[in-house]
């Protein structure tokens, strides 16, 4: 994808670990899409009733993800405190969304996926997170 | 807003205060309305290189509580600690965005209305957090 | 709410009646969480294989409303072709999901109340849009 | 990404052509992240004030590119004249976008770069309509 190289060109580039950076923003980018295409799968499932859960925590984390994208990709004037807070709500999503479609991933090959790419996505905002922990918080 | 009718219409509530629920939707709302209308205004100001800071948390503000908004609004099959960490966030994010608005409220009167409508909402999460503490986490 | 206080601070607002402008942002952000919270009800309900158009068309005009608004808050260098088609594909969006909730609305009064909000908010598209249409476009 | 395994798995594929469905979502969630990218590194220049334009532009934009994304990644009882409307819209906020950032080309890499993203995202979005045009509407 082609935004990495738009993030790559900040003139005034955030003091974190490049790769840390655009790996958490990639994963946040497939994690969201998995999320709302995982949602949307079970919804059109027969047995969407046993899928209430999945549809909803697919929804929040879809959300969270989009938002933490957003958040790490933007590198002016950069609040440690706040992106700490977003990237670690996003984690938290991340688990609580994987959880609940692993209940899933025997019976619905995208519940596998989808439980996959969230668990790669917390890994990448733990990553980020700790790289903002050595850093002095603004 | 009648969206606070629908809410209160759900099946099956979530176990947390009413009205501090419904505030905390109201507050996130009306706060990422005015984040997108602050940073927009602060772009039109002819000292727009004083407000970069202000516009990038104005952006990152409205994001935030947007996505809290979302959540809280969801009652179906709640994560509390999803939950949580996305209205603790959006806290965070408040103060971050307040404390800079303040420091243009008096050139901008703007970002003095948007300062108050960011510590409203951090009192809001607050709030909901509070009574989220005294629930047990599922 | 708030917001519009600082919309109408805009230092060079943009050329469209007030009172159109503030009722569209104010109809999409309350069409918005209504659409969010309709959907999140549906998938509460017993008869949730029922629902799953009205799910699905809650979800998309939520998003919908939710950029609308974000669109027509922003007033600095307007397009006005680009605020038409957005707005455009708000009134759609409302449109679609005010039908289908429509079905619904004898069993489930969540889905009556969200029909009219869309309703309202198509009508506050159409309103604004066509006072765009006395403007020269940019 | 991995995304598209999910999508792929849809237990009620949308009729719409698979490769023109793909290459939509990708495209959109490469120019959101772009144009979030681009407004942020416009933010840090020291010539700010001649970019306010290109700002809004890519603001809308971002937004526009993200909401079109998650419409047709849903394919659960889609409504195609929602969907041709906000896959138009993005199309539109996708030029006015790419002119925009063509002024900066010269000056700034990252406009350059994001006017081609905007660029083929828009013919991803008119690829994608022409393959709805031959579809009954529902």
């Amino acid at each position: 994808m082609r935004f990495q190289e738009i993030v790559n060109l900040h003139p005034e580039p955030i003091s974190l670990d490049r790769d840390a950076l655009l790996r958490c923003i990639n994963e946040c980018l497939d994690c969201a899409a998995s999320c709302t295409g995982c949602a949307d799968a079970d919804l059109a499932e027969s047995d969407v009733r046993t899928l209430v859960r999945c549809i909803r925590l697919c929804l929040d984390c879809a959300d969270v993800c989009d938002v933490a994208g957003r958040v790490v990709t933007r590198e002016t004037e950069p609040d440690l405190g706040l992106l700490r807070a977003v990237v670690e709500a996003c984690a938290v999503a991340c688990v609580a969304c994987a959880e609940e479609c692993e209940w899933h991933a025997a019976h619905h090959e995208h519940c596998r996926i989808c439980a996959e790419v969230c668990r790669r996505c917390k890994d990448a905002c733990d990553d980020l997170i700790a790289t903002i922990g050595h850093e002095p918080s603004r």
